[in-house]
Parts: C-alpha cells; sequence; structure tokens
C-alpha cells in the first residue's frame, strides 16, 4: 500500500459520538471483533473477551456511573473489552494487549463507514465496578474499555496530529 | 472499504524478528509516526514521545537489559515509545493511550511492506530503568515499549486468530 493510502487508513479514524437511527449488522460486528483479536499481546495470550451489548436499558445504566457515555442513550450497540487475568503469563501487559484491540476495533469501525468512540473504563475503579455489577463479572474479569458505535451522524474529516518536536533521534 | 479489505489490513501484521541487511528511509519512518500520532488518546493528550534509533552501539546496550530483544543486533532501526506523564489532565490513562500508538506503528510498517516486532518495556522496572540511562530521559518521561523494525527476511501469512468462546451478548 502507497504512503498516502496508509496514512489514509489511519487519518480516517476519529471519535463519532452522534449516530443515526440505524443498526449495526451482525457482519460488522463479526468483521470488528476480529480486527480486535488480530492484534498482538504479549507471549500471544489474547487475554481479552468482548461483550457486545444492544439492550437499552443496560447501556441506560452504564450512563449513570459512566460521566462521559451519554452517547449510549442513542448507540445502536456498544462492545465492552474485558481482560481475563487469569491468562497471563507476562505480568502486567494485559492493559496494553486490551489496548491493541481496542485500538484495532475502532480503525475497523472507520473502515466499514461507521463510527465510533473510545470510552475509558480501566483504572477507575467506580467505573469498573458499575460494569462487574451490571454484566456479573467474575474476579477475575477486569473491565477495560466500552467502544459506542453505529452509522455516523457527524462527519469528521481526516485529521493529522504529528507534531515534530515529539520525534527523537538516538537520544532524548 | 469491504469486509475483505478490512480484514486482511489487520491480519497482515505478524511479529517479525528478522530483517535483510537493507535500511528503512526516512519517509517510512516518518508514515510510521505520522500513524502514530493519529491514534486517539484520554482527552486527546498525545502524550507521547519517539526515539527513532539506528545507532547500532545504543541498540546492542538495550540487548544486555532487555531479554527478548536479540533482533536488535541486526535491526537496521528500532522506535522507543515514551510518555510524558506531564501531558496527562485525565490521570492513568497514558498506558493505553500509548499502546495505541504503537498498534498504529505495527499496522503501519506492515502496510509499507516492513516488518516489526512490539518489545514490552513498562511496567517491568529493570526495562525502564535501562532505557532511562541510555537515552538521558528526564524523570517525567516513562519509557513504554520499543518496536524493532526493517525489512523483513521471514514470511508469516495472514493471522486469523478469532476465537468465538470469547464473544459474549448483552452479559458474561
Amino acid at each position: 500500500m502507497d504512503t498516502k493510502h496508509v496514512l489514509d487508513f489511519f487519518y480516517k479514524r476519529r471519535s463519532i459520538r452522534r449516530y443515526k437511527d440505524a443498526n449495526v449488522s451482525p457482519e460488522a460486528i463479526d468483521t470488528i471483533l476480529r480486527a480486535a483479536m488480530s492484534a498482538p499481546s504479549a507471549g500471544n495470550e489474547q487475554p481479552w473477551h468482548f461483550i457486545v451489548v444492544d439492550d437499552r436499558q443496560k447501556m441506560k445504566e452504564i450512563t449513570k456511573f459512566h460521566p462521559y457515555s451519554s452517547m449510549l442513550n442513542t448507540a445502536p450497540k456498544c462492545i465492552i473489552v474485558v481482560a481475563d487475568v487469569d491468562l497471563q503469563r507476562y505480568r502486567g501487559y494485559w492493559v496494553q494487549d486490551c489496548a491493541a484491540a481496542t485500538q484495532n476495533m475502532l480503525l475497523a469501525i472507520a473502515q466499514l463507514g461507521l463510527g465510533g468512540v473510545w470510552l475509558g473504563v480501566h483504572p477507575i475503579k467506580e467505573r469498573e465496578e458499575g460494569i462487574r455489577r451490571l454484566f456479573n463479572l467474575p474476579d477475575h474479569i477486569i473491565p477495560f474499555a466500552i467502544v459506542a458505535l453505529g452509522v455516523p451522524d457527524e462527519e469528521k474529516g481526516p485529521s493529522d496530529r504529528y507534531k515534530p518536536e515529539r520525534v527523537h533521534m538516538n537520544t532524548w
């Protein structure tokens, strides 16, 4: 792939919080989850699970303990990324592994013509416990993040946020 | 983009640890860094810096304290991802932000026909301190990960690691 097309792929991903009154197909969800599970992980542990949510009542419950989640009142679906810490052999890397999977999801969502946004959960304890209660998670499963998604009802152009002062050669 | 092309994009990224005796162009490094900086971050803080390393002596020094980094003896370049924790407004999310940027780098590397691998640094203190000493990092800069890269000298086909048992609907 040439440079322009490579960069277009990444620049297309924007945080989309407004959605049309339209559903997201099971095929799209399948593609998004396959993208997620193709992320790298420490020792290839793949320490992740995904809860696909279209239960409006549960989405509304999330807004009661997550302060930035009001789009869940209208999003047709969200996907909750959780970690199974018992799957770790290299301890301490599950957060990075789940973040890589979440980033793959957001890139796939954009490429499918959908829109999504990453809502942070871990390490805020109140949000983790809210998700744990609502979805009956056992102790070894840690809520990591929520991805809200839907058919975009806002337009955002590609964004290049390159900052040359953040690049260093061979030393700080 | 159709589903097949979307998935091909993600499946193409594999961990590549063997490189030909060939360099990586400054243009490719620029593309990889632009991909990195287009990742999402909590509050759009972009709390990252990148150290591009082609100093062979420094790469060899890394292998003395990082047990899985022997490919740095032959890789033409590596990029060290570090975090500036003073840029945080939403505390606790810099690890996820840097992981999303690192994942973008690995996807871009694969799309450019190059090969790379993610070497974990944070939260292993010995590796963090080794990088800190070698690159003279100030206290508010935390070493996060190393990405080794080069022209691939091994072939790995696309990998679909989908596991249906990791998908749940509306509850655990």
